[in-house]
């Protein structure tokens, strides 16, 4: 801020960073434009029927309820809901595990605001979601990175950075955004051991697991952690505290999210929610029970795997049949994104501009990087789920004439080793 | 926190309290139990036909629009609608000076993550809203309080705690939680000059400012501090930043309020809130849209303010009727509250848990106040906007009776002068 009040009234500043996808979406507003920007879900597959049915029913039978002041925790049902859906995948979650948060986004913000003390450590992916960082950022995290590659986080690269005494890690297992890439089952394994023996708790952000596209599910860090424990009592002792969203299975607009951790956990964020919101809107929460019911979301979602798994296809396929030797991406068993990585000495920023004027739309990889954005200087990640299978493959001729066009005739054209 | 996490992860757990209200609240799901205790709209007058006709137009022609991930800002013509609806206020804004928050309590802790500093100050009235507390709380405020009396905060005895350097004021000028009291048009001019003279902003928290049962709208702090001012271009340089809220008006289980502030503070808090929630609920906010449009809002308030009036009156009334005449209690001319008064000396825990065993809830004074509670040990907050005018009588007539039970005979029964 440059004006009166920052001078005057010594507002702060610091840890205050404006996302870049947030502006580059500006441009995704121009009439024409093929967006691979965002992390939206495609509008397509909202059931709205369901929702206006839901709708209905709760005005009718619950309204002085659903229109009302509800609890900080949630409304039970919708977190009974969750509960019974998680252990459909294995996680074994009682109704006070259990937080509803406004999207998992404030579950982030709620997490940060209860470890986060100025100066403290947070070991994290490189890269990692940007909307995490935007929330630990604000209460002053600094942050110690361990890279990925396409087996997820390096697992053999962790005891240094522990050594530092980290206040968490942050990690995403499944089809991770930006890269796309999952945690193989062994270095799940390492990872909830290595944390358990640091005392290092584990923050697990999985708001893609239910959207696999192939390959077998793999258990979650949460699990992992509570049999290496080998305890039956749910979440007591715990290393792991695991997000996740109905953005990406219902409808991001409703602002939905969850935290699972140990009740002790649940019980202090619950304190910090209720400063910060009071509590998620009710009639929100009761209309996604509505809508999620009766086996409802486990169905919906198969539509959702069905409509994603035929677009990422397409987007791999154009990126083969388009793009030069020398650019390499990840494949993603699942999720919303894949992870482009641009032979050495390209100048993102003007391919970025290139791209614009051919109108279709990225996110430069530096967003995606902790500390310096330097590390993501060669790389771009692209979402596959928003747009439809013809825009996907038009948008991908398009950017590859963008990158082409920086490419010079002297470029070595080596393949490279894929890298993200 | 106790166990296992406290100790091995050393969480944050100052500036984390638990709500006396929110554990209050448990004992008003006794069947029986008149609660005077919250601050719940009257479920009575939902618009509920409105919200139907308004949910199933939404998702009939919006639905895409309406599920989808959203503007940090809120959605547009909902901004558009609330600086109109304002403006029949005398409160000038423009839809960039508008930010839609998650409540009014996310307000709350937006302004408390951008000014607050470990150690800050924050001038406060005594008694305030005990959610503020909550909010700045968990950034290490430290408070300065100024009483209120019948005409709100005490404008003459703002000097000396100015000039210990508050970061800013947060006052409640209408109808004050949990006084009732209203700020004298006098006072307003007062704080407003002595604010800008010390360069010091106010917040000013507004949530029942339309729900107003006798006398005229006295104007909007931010209102006259531009006046002051002298400047017609808006928000550039104001002093002060305004909450309000649909949560009192339309629901609160939607969860939608607002702030008001120049376009380099409303800049400042977006990017905060997209760390915190990314934005508010896009489907709630084109609902409240639809319900609050065409005159709607207005319309609906008129109702709203003639059921509370009338629940206002029998309180008043029953007070009158079942009170012993030692015990004082504020006369609001609008909101949800008043402030009863009992004479010195009476154990206020004890006079509380007297009334849950007569089945009548009330918040006992202490809650009320920053740092220590002693100077609410002698009042009790009643709402009387939730329960039906019967229950009010009757709930009173209880309530008189369990204070009667701990007034001994010998206590000297003078007709206090009115503090709040």
């Amino acid at each position: 801020m440059s004006t009166a009040w920052t001078s005057r009234y010594a507002l702060r500043t610091k840890g205050i960073t404006s996302s870049q996808i947030r502006e580059l979406l500006k441009f995704t507003q121009r009439p024409g434009m093929i967006s691979f920007g965002g992390g939206l879900p495609a509008p397509d597959v909202f059931p709205v029927q369901r929702f206006e049915e839901a709708c209905r029913k709760v005005l009718s039978e619950q309204a002085t309820l659903a229109l009302q002041y509800g609890e900080t925790e949630g409304y039970q049902p919708l977190r009974e809901l969750i509960a019974n859906n998680m252990a459909r995948y294995g996680i074994k979650a009682k109704v006070e595990n259990v937080l509803i948060t406004s999207g998992s986004q404030q579950a982030l913000d709620l997490i940060g605001k209860l470890f986060i003390n100025r100066g403290d450590r947070v070991l994290l992916e490189a890269p990692t979601y940007l909307g995490a960082l935007q929330a630990f950022n604000v209460y002053g995290a600094e942050y110690v990175s361990v890279p990925i590659d396409e087996n997820g986080l390096r697992t053999d690269m962790l005891e240094e950075p522990l050594r530092s005494g980290p206040k968490f890690m942050y990690v995403l297992p499944n089809f991770q955004n930006p890269a796309g890439t999952t945690l193989s089952e062994v270095r799940r394994h390492e990872l909830v051991l290595i944390a358990d023996r640091y005392g290092i708790p584990i923050v697990e952000d999985d708001p893609y697991g239910q959207l696999r596209y192939e390959g077998e599910h793999l258990p979650s860090l949460v699990v992992l952690d509570r049999e290496n424990l080998r305890r039956d009592d749910g979440y007591s002792i715990g290393n792991v505290i695991y997000l996740s969203t109905f953005s990406k299975t219902l409808a991001p607009g409703l602002r939905l999210g969850w935290i699972v951790a140990p009740p002790e956990v649940i019980s202090k964020l619950t304190q910090l929610k209720q400063g910060a919101d009071l509590h998620t809107s009710t009639f929100t929460q009761f209309v996604a029970y509505e809508v999620a019911r009766d086996g409802f979301l486990d169905q919906h979602v198969k539509l959702i795997r069905k409509t994603y798994r035929e677009r990422r296809d397409v987007m791999l396929q154009a990126l083969k049949e388009f793009f030069p030797p020398a650019v390499a991406w990840t494949h993603p068993k699942g999720g919303l994104f894949l992870w482009v990585t641009l032979p050495d000495g390209l100048d993102m920023q003007a391919v970025f501009r290139s791209a614009i004027e051919q109108n279709v739309a990225f996110v430069p990889g530096d967003s995606f990087y902790a500390n310096d954005g330097r590390e993501g200087s060669r790389h771009m990640r692209l979402n596959f789920s928003n747009a439809a299978p013809e825009q996907i493959r038009e948008g991908i001729r398009r950017l590859a004439a963008a990158v082409k066009s920086h490419l010079t005739g002297t470029t070595v054209r080596l393949k490279l080793p894929l890298e993200v």
